[in-house]
């Protein structure tokens, strides 16, 4: 949960993320820029800032926002309906990413999970660096996680159909909706 | 056709649009950037310079640069072996174009086809105007063509998988493959 005063501060921070990446809004996508805190009441380290360009039956593209050190929690993208889960590129556009996928664990990683224990809440940990210009694949069903660095990140993402409500999290803790409380 | 000279000189010439937008390529990408002249012979005029960051069976993305009023001829993008045909989202990074799709002709047009007589190449005149940060859809089947305004334009493409060898121009001159001419 985030109050109305903490989404409204994200979204100008988020915006000074763009213009720092040279990319271009209209007045409408910076009203309706997205502050996810994944239900876990814990934004700066766990969330993500999007705006969603496009997102219809076959393509979707958004842009991301992370905060220094910021993380968008383990999760993967199921088969829906018999229809394959969301394949998904992430290309760095500014700053650096540090994104984490099945495979060798990186010896010594340039992010480490934002929460201990972490044991059931992150369980891949082959490290994938992303610095502007660099961009990396996600096929379907593959469990991912994703952490800025020290500068913070915007990244674009080019995929398939997105339906996050469908995203399965390792985390039992998120939530993907994100509730807006009163002051 | 063009030569590797032109060809090379279209490539950095293009780079330099692509800085101005702020957009970073990996040299890699900067290397391979593809000129296309649609077989016309007549580049700065009809032609388009681009780079695939991603081009799966599900997903492509593109960035695009046109020269100062530089054409994209008309073209649509058909069914394939009873798959729907490329559903593609273009939006305007830098600069300025004028996409034109089948609806009622603009009174005063911002662009004009690049030939005449222009009867039997361009036949939809419906203009969408668009600026940074401006985008528009176009699903399958539909005729478009498009010109960036006199600055130029950088543009991002955002759609399903791409294969232009079996895009449909309505000029019967145009062969979407580019043969570089020897010196």
């Amino acid at each position: 949960m985030i109050t109305q005063s903490e989404r409204a501060e994200a979204q100008r921070s988020a915006e000074t993320f763009f213009e720092r990446a040279g990319i271009v809004l209209t007045p409408e996508e910076r009203a309706r820029i997205e502050v996810a805190d994944f239900g876990l009441s814990d934004l700066g380290r766990q969330g993500l800032e999007l705006v969603t360009y496009v997102n219809t039956e076959r393509v979707c593209a958004k842009e991301l926002v992370l905060f220094p050190r910021q993380t968008c929690p383990e999760h993967r993208h199921p088969p829906i309906d018999g229809a394959p889960g969301k394949e998904e590129t992430f290309r760095c556009r500014w700053g650096e990413v540090f994104l984490f996928v099945p495979g060798p664990p990186a010896e010594d990683p340039g992010a480490h999970p934002p929460v201990e224990p972490a044991e059931n809440r992150y369980t891949v940990f082959h490290q994938i660096h992303l610095r502007p210009g660099d961009q990396y694949t996600i096929y379907p069903d593959t469990p991912h996680w994703f952490q800025a660095g020290d500068a913070g990140a915007v990244v674009s993402e080019f995929s398939t159909r997105s339906r996050d409500e469908f995203d399965i999290f390792t985390d039992p803790d998120v939530e993907r909706a994100t509730r807006i409380a009163a002051e």
